[in-house]
């Protein structure tokens, strides 16, 4: 496949309407579209574009000087994904920021598997996350999700987007990568992975056994919470819970590093990472 | 102790020129001053204070707003520790940013403790890292180090300054409460920590044996590299070294994520932490 840059002189031009004050439009996410930003994340979008996993690029912005060092990644997108390519001045007149490193992509999100069937796919790890507010950590999740080979993210619908742009960017893609659905209560969460076999464990500092004692199950689902409060104790109540050994006395892990922790250890016990 | 707030009503009052555009200023870190934002990292540094552990404030700023909220912390700094409180417009008039949620202080490290001095307190778990230049990783490595019970953090000297006010409270305060040199070549802080008996494990994707293999030892020191190279190729032949098992093909973890899984681990076989 190829590509051919159009030159876009005038930050005005009807075509890069979609790029116009992308700091402000990302944060709504709407109809399903979402920014990515940066080389790794481009990459990732190629190929999860090429590898039909329901995203798609609608447009892509190039700052002339990067155009080059990825004129690799953009040879992966279909011909008709169109490459468009601007001076500096251009560029930021266009974006608003200078965050963006001279790479930008619209893609698109189509319609994803709902919280049941992405189950039903039965990965041996899932992460599911509750309530979770902020998009750093929602990208660090995905980026950890990622790191430890969890088959799918599970989110209640009060959870933040992942497709919002600092959350892709922090997850160095694997937004793009690791399935997700993001729907109904945590109950309703929680009752999908029960109904589907999954060993359901709970992480708080105040779970009741330690992570090592995670047993080795076929399918196993880690939940988290929010970094201020935690999981909801009518849940810690409910269902298996673990806890991090630490120091006394401190502020808990960020949510995402105790995440990490603890899929790095249910995965190295169901030999899922070598 | 007692606090008695001081008004200042005018952004160009000399009694607060030091909160003057500190976003700019706190990039410096001259003369061993930094600050401290947020009602957490003021906590910290008012322990650290009257705990001696070689921080102490110059000045406290505070939001009119803010200040009942905090008036239990105010009252455990000395009687000659100022306290100035202003109204939002002068407040952001002095500070020129809004990112200080209306409580911040001016704080001095003292003269602190060498590399050998440091080491020689014997602390059985200590973070090495080497070259680290991200402000959020070097705050991120505090915490996870402080949760740990690492006893020491120690760096060479190209690492970044983790008294840089993002680092603080990326740290969630650690930085205050974590011993830490930042001295010489990293072969000097290497050789300082074999010196002192510590069994030295280097952390990287290609370390040679897995995490779990590191023994219990009675001084363990990990020691990272920057996130974009890792450790060096001649660091990485000259001590032992361990990999973190992952999902194959991905991007690497986090330097401050990677670290925190192999400080749970290491402070787990040594009966560090419960």
């Amino acid at each position: 496949m190829t590509f051919n840059p159009i030159d876009i002189a005038d930050a005005d031009d009807p075509r890069i309407a979609a790029f116009r004050s992308i700091r402000e439009r990302d944060m709504t996410g709407r109809e399903g579209r979402f920014i990515a930003e940066g080389t790794v994340v481009l990459r990732m979008l190629a190929a999860a574009h090429a590898q039909a996993r329901g995203f798609h690029a609608e447009a892509i912005l190039i700052l002339r000087s990067r155009l080059a060092g990825v004129a690799e990644i953009l040879a992966c997108f279909p011909s008709e994904v169109p490459v468009y390519v601007a001076e500096p001045a251009v560029f930021n007149a266009i974006t608003g920021f200078d965050m963006h490193r001279g790479v930008l992509a619209i893609g698109r999100r189509a319609e994803a598997p709902g919280l049941k069937d992405l189950l039903a796919t039965a990965p041996p790890l899932v992460l599911a996350a509750c309530g979770l507010s902020n998009h750093d950590n929602m990208g660090a999740l995905f980026r950890n999700a990622a790191a430890f080979g969890a088959g799918a993210v599970v989110m209640d619908r009060t959870a933040c987007d992942p497709t919002y742009r600092k959350s892709i960017r922090v997850s160095v893609g694997a937004v793009l990568t690791v399935p997700f659905a993001r729907e109904g209560s945590i109950e309703t969460v929680i009752g999908a992975l029960i109904a589907e076999g999954y060993a359901l464990w709970g992480l708080s500092p105040r779970g009741r056994v330690a992570l090592d004692a995670i047993p080795p199950a076929p399918r196993t689902a880690l939940l988290v919470g929010t970094e201020g409060e935690g999981l909801p104790d009518a849940i810690m109540a409910a269902i298996d819970t673990a806890r991090i050994a630490q120091a006394p006395g401190l502020d808990s892990l960020n949510v995402a590093t105790a995440a990490a922790i603890a899929l790095h250890r249910i995965a190295t016990v169901n030999g899922l990472v070598g």
